[in-house]
């Protein structure tokens, strides 16, 4: 295998890739990216057994071939590499010497036959959205996924496409996150997405005009992009029953500037530390919006501008879970809706794109 | 006490004197910022018993008093304050209640007398140095200081002031970095300082063009700049005899780009991870100057843009070493000086201003 590439090209192709490869395993194969050179330029593809990505790179090829090469300290040398251009070269023992500028490097390589390649996904529906809707859809829902708790299905994300609105879902025991979105589709379909699997989508998707495409077989979903292609595998079980959790009434709601009550509950946090959780204490009457926080260190009370109607409230919440939800509010002004002092508050829009609950906390006065 | 004060200028004192509160102590009163008020303003103490930080801070005071308050709960809810005038009172329990725009804060102070104040290191020689060349001199030799280490002379750097002439140095077993300025004065005199305390200093100098004074006692350094003066405990013992160490005889002498072999180094690195201290072999001859290094992983080699004088040589370094002191060089070229391939390698300027030396590492082929 021979080809010359540009460092910044390659680089980009490897730092990719690379998310999936683990830190440390057995299966030092898994290590190792694979590197498939043809007339078209570079494939790279790395595979943890969860997640797959390929992405391909150009490059002036001169010699055809496959090998694998460990990913970590391959990248380093890739973006150490005192010039643009990069010659790489491997004999038929999987020898490598890489060259910049005056720079030689010596490494090993690996048989790619030992590789396991990206999971094929056959033919399935695709759905079509923009790299930034999608990102947004997950940066502000995975939150509320327990990605380390014992729950398996909490730990993933709901994907539901449903008579064309395409949902995205995370809840643990205190909180839901559910963004929404038009998509043309056909066929309805649902799937539960690992949270480690769309965060690394979502820090892929940096071109937001672009589109990705997004489809799902039996056991894998796909997420194609740019030049790559990322493949994850599903978590099986039922979903919980989202709509049965919600309600739409409301007996108080409670419109505020979101960076204020944001930076409201940043200072509450500041009474909440060192594992005791103590609630923050929302009442609101007619004539004044009230947050205050009671703990061993102290106490803070803050008077919020803020548009009641409705019923008076006194409710508390955990700040860090209310917090969680306000900063992924894509909206400038914020709208709490509450029936009562034990029922869910729920931060949604009026024509359903987010939604986000957040469980109400016992307090003492 | 009771006084208003500007949100940010308070800040900025919370945050210097808030580098001598040590994270965790029996000592509870060591985790506390005093803060005395009177007609001149504010001033906020602290002290770890090795290193106290005094600063002051502009106030509008209407009741003068002392007392102490938990630093890190302060810091953080000055930092997190909504508006820029904060309103600070407390009443003879020691009660602090802050306010600002609608936020109230209550929380716990504690009576000053508690406190151990700035020691008083009494009349002696003052030193004057621009903040911006005396951070520069810690900077460039801090990181040859063992700070971990047991040797306790080996923790501190060396300042010593000899006819005329600042010098600081740090070593450990492996090199030594030294630095050298002219200031005034009349009298020589030298001490041992902890290099914690002259990272936090150097961290604190941020007006270049202000001077800081530095003055010793018997057992205390004291630099004052800006509003703000710290004093240090000494480490007690005799230095290093460093100029026993050093020889200015060299046999080659190699010219190279800063920038040049940095890289060079770094990229050597790559191949000396992981505990083994693989030596990166400089080979000097009349056509060639060339790096390289081999390991497990695989090898490089690298030939540079270089001017040699004198002697062929072959020499091993630890790579992580030679790149401390070339990054640590204020020059755009660097040069290094060589006896042989037993001896120290020594990076200097022609007039003395600084001098970086590491031990060469043997080296098989």
């Amino acid at each position: 295998m021979k080809f010359k590439a540009d460092r910044a090209a390659l680089l980009n192709g490897i730092s990719t890739v690379i998310r999936s490869v683990p830190n440390r395993c057995t299966l030092s194969i898994l290590e190792c990216i694979l590197i498939e050179a043809d007339d078209d330029g570079l494939t790279l593809t790395a595979n943890d057994m969860e997640i797959a990505i390929q992405t391909h790179v150009d490059a002036d090829v001169t010699e055809t071939g496959t090998l694998a090469v460990e990913a970590k300290l391959f990248h380093e040398i890739i973006r150490k590499m005192p010039d643009t251009e990069i010659r790489f070269a491997s004999d038929d023992k999987f020898a490598i010497k890489l060259a910049a500028g005056k720079s030689k490097f010596s490494i090993g390589g690996r048989d790619g036959r030992e590789f396991t390649g990206i999971p094929d996904i056959g033919d399935s529906d695709n759905y079509i959205m923009s790299q930034g809707l999608f990102r947004e859809m997950i940066q502000t829902t995975i939150f509320a996924a327990d990605a380390s708790g014992t729950d398996r299905i909490m730990n993933g994300e709901f994907i539901e496409i449903k008579d064309g609105i395409f949902s995205i879902t995370a809840l643990d025991g205190h909180r839901i996150a559910r963004r929404r979105a038009s998509v043309d589709a056909v066929n309805n379909t649902s799937a539960i997405i690992p949270s480690k699997a769309l965060n690394d989508v979502s820090r892929l998707l940096v071109n937001d005009d672009e589109s990705v495409i997004i489809s799902f077989s039996k056991n894998h979903a796909s997420f194609q992009f740019s030049k790559t292609i990322m493949v994850v595998r599903l978590i099986n079980g039922d979903y919980f029953d989202i709509d049965r959790m919600i309600s739409f009434d409301s007996e108080t709601e409670i419109m505020v500037n979101r960076n204020q009550i944001i930076s409201c509950m940043e200072r509450a946090l500041l009474f909440a530390k060192e594992g005791n959780s103590k609630p923050i204490v929302l009442d609101a009457a007619d004539d004044e919006i009230r947050f205050s926080i009671q703990s061993s260190m102290g106490n803070m009370n803050e008077i919020l501008d803020a548009e009641k109607s409705g019923q008076d409230i006194s409710i508390g919440f955990n700040p860090r879970f209310m917090l969680d939800a306000l900063k992924a509010v894509p909206d400038d002004t914020v709208t709490l809706r509450m029936i009562n002092g034990r029922s869910p508050c729920y931060i949604s829009d009026d024509v359903g794109l987010y939604l986000f609950l957040v469980l109400p906390v016992k307090f003492v006065r």
